[in-house]
């Protein structure tokens, strides 16, 4: 079977619990896509459950949209548990260079544990590739490719996956690369796009162990579901909606005919 | 006038405020729900204005979906003013059992005020009729009925209506049982949906003195426009938007013509 | 040209960045709104980066729905600098009147700088302008005709331009008024509404130095967006989700033909 197959289908077989500590502002539409998808959301904070939590959940998915110092606190906590028990950990470096903060605690979360896939667009990427040496403002008209050799940095660091959300996502590991290219234009218009491919990863991550694969395997439902949305839906808050329909309605052997990945 | 009738036109005629201190992840759907329906939502969550808060409105929701510390003491100053003012309480004890966190703070809440109603999925009633003997884990599977003893347990320990959501709505208060046979499975897949039968049960409650009537009239309401719904939209993201349309759209002989009760 | 048309193609043309510290409820709705009709937004509210990002935005909308201690100080911090960077600041005085921590806010916050655009209902507005006089309560059936006179008031004593929305929208600035009579009573019926007023007032502050213009320019597209919502979709779910969809494929001549100002 197809990989691509054998992850929905596992995905959906299993329901995996995705542990994220995210946002206020895409909370909902995370926990939607993870829902629609076939996957199960759990969204916990407080110092004294992230721990527990993470322990029950299949991934943890960590993303810094809207940060404050307890937030940052559980994130560590729940981190550090998650690398413990071997769990996979999806990191989200929203806002990545646009404050001296966000690249503070990014560090601080680099330092706690090692991510399993760092999923982010082309500036945040660059940004934390950047890290340590120059600070960097938010770039938000750098295309994916223009990131690939940060990401293939990154991953060295880290000894993770590394999953640039563009025109064409690129997805890097050491010495393998994916291109996939799906998607549409429209997707950037939607808030939480990002932060539902992060959350999707991670469910993809707690059924297939090649995490590269994982990352692969979200970012082609990803841009295949923002396809068939486009094709019910050509405006944003209609788009929104289909977006999760497809989700929902999205074929294992539609996937596969519909991504373009080399 | 059947109950069902009375109560929904009572709730649009008097478009009671509805205090939520609830959850980050439904706090948009569970106040556009609210509007949709007829009543007037606020979500405030500050200890400053918590007890005013309370006091202004006709009932408080109480949702421990994404505690932590402050939120659990400004639901605990929430609920002695709502108690001491004889305002009905909805708590929907959102993830019980899952963490030890939440079985302790709901233990700390049911200690502080008397909820009027509880209203939770067949594992969280279960979780927390076994408070202050066995640790529960999460059981997504058990189904409304098998929770029958544990509601009425906890009704009779507490002294309150347990409203138990699922394939079967149970409604239990002492020796009063029903059982609403509405809603759709797709209710499953959105976010948000018991948080949102939570808050119009809160609704009700403001309307009606009866409070297992009130919490039947919630299960109902929300089982019918499931129903409604998913004749409009068979998939998460618009069977979302086309609940909210519902409840907005349900006309009270609609909802009595169509409402399952036993 | 036209003023709306320069101002929409302007904020189209330059998507400026909004700095929001704003609600947990509105908050996805809010950066969808600001998106969809073009607009980049960012929520941050720590206060560790909420200066710096500031900084870079190109207006920032203060709105205090859902407060808390560490937001307003959160708050305090991001005014002072916007004022300081000579940088036009929104404030949405949510529920001002409700309870008397929020006046109390409110109060801090109008000492901290000087709002460029207040945008509140009439009951808010009213509220605000009895400030340090007479405590009131909440008054949602007010009209926006009855707070002319509060705004008037408000406008002078702060030297701002007051925004009061409504049947018809009245923008107040010193000796000028305008009455944007556009809208659809539906828009009552979705949460996040006032917010996303208060949202897109700051995007058309960042293209237009007239800030009374700009706050004619988002009442009026706002309403327009509400018309044109209203002809696709009837009840408040999917009104909510055509209301985005109208804002992104607003044409600046549609607006200009549809917008009834005086």
């Amino acid at each position: 079977m197809n990989t691509l197959e054998h992850d929905l289908n596992a995905l959906r077989a299993t329901a995996p619990l995705v542990h994220n500590i995210t946002n206020y502002v895409v909370m909902n539409y995370t926990a939607n896509a993870l829902l629609a998808v076939g996957a199960s959301p759990v969204m916990a904070h407080a110092i004294e459950e992230v721990e527990e939590m993470a322990g029950i959940a299949g991934a943890l998915v960590i993303n810094i949209g809207t940060l404050s110092a307890p937030w940052v606190q559980a994130m560590k906590l729940a981190m550090k548990k998650a690398a413990d028990l071997g769990k996979s950990i999806v990191l989200d470096p929203v806002g990545a260079g646009a404050t001296g903060y966000r690249n503070t605690v990014l560090s601080e979360l680099l330092e706690t544990a090692a991510p399993t896939v760092i999923r982010g667009n082309a500036s945040e990427i660059l940004a934390l590739a950047g890290l340590g040496g120059q600070t960097k403002g938010v770039d938000s008209t750098a295309s994916s490719m223009s990131s690939l050799d940060a990401a293939h940095s990154l991953s060295e660091r880290l000894g993770c996956v590394v999953s640039v959300s563009g025109a064409i996502d690129v997805i890097v590991q050491k010495n393998r690369v994916a291109y996939v290219e799906n998607g549409h234009p429209l997707m950037t218009k939607v808030t939480g796009m990002g932060c539902s491919a992060s959350a999707i990863a991670g469910a993809f991550c707690a059924v297939q162990p090649d995490s590269f694969q994982a990352a692969v395997s979200a970012a082609a439902t990803m841009g295949v579901c923002g396809q068939l949305a486009f094709s019910k839906a050509t405006a944003p808050g209609s788009f929104q909606i289909a977006f999760l329909d497809a989700l929902a309605e999205l074929a294992p052997e539609k996937l596969v005919e519909l991504a373009r990945i080399r």
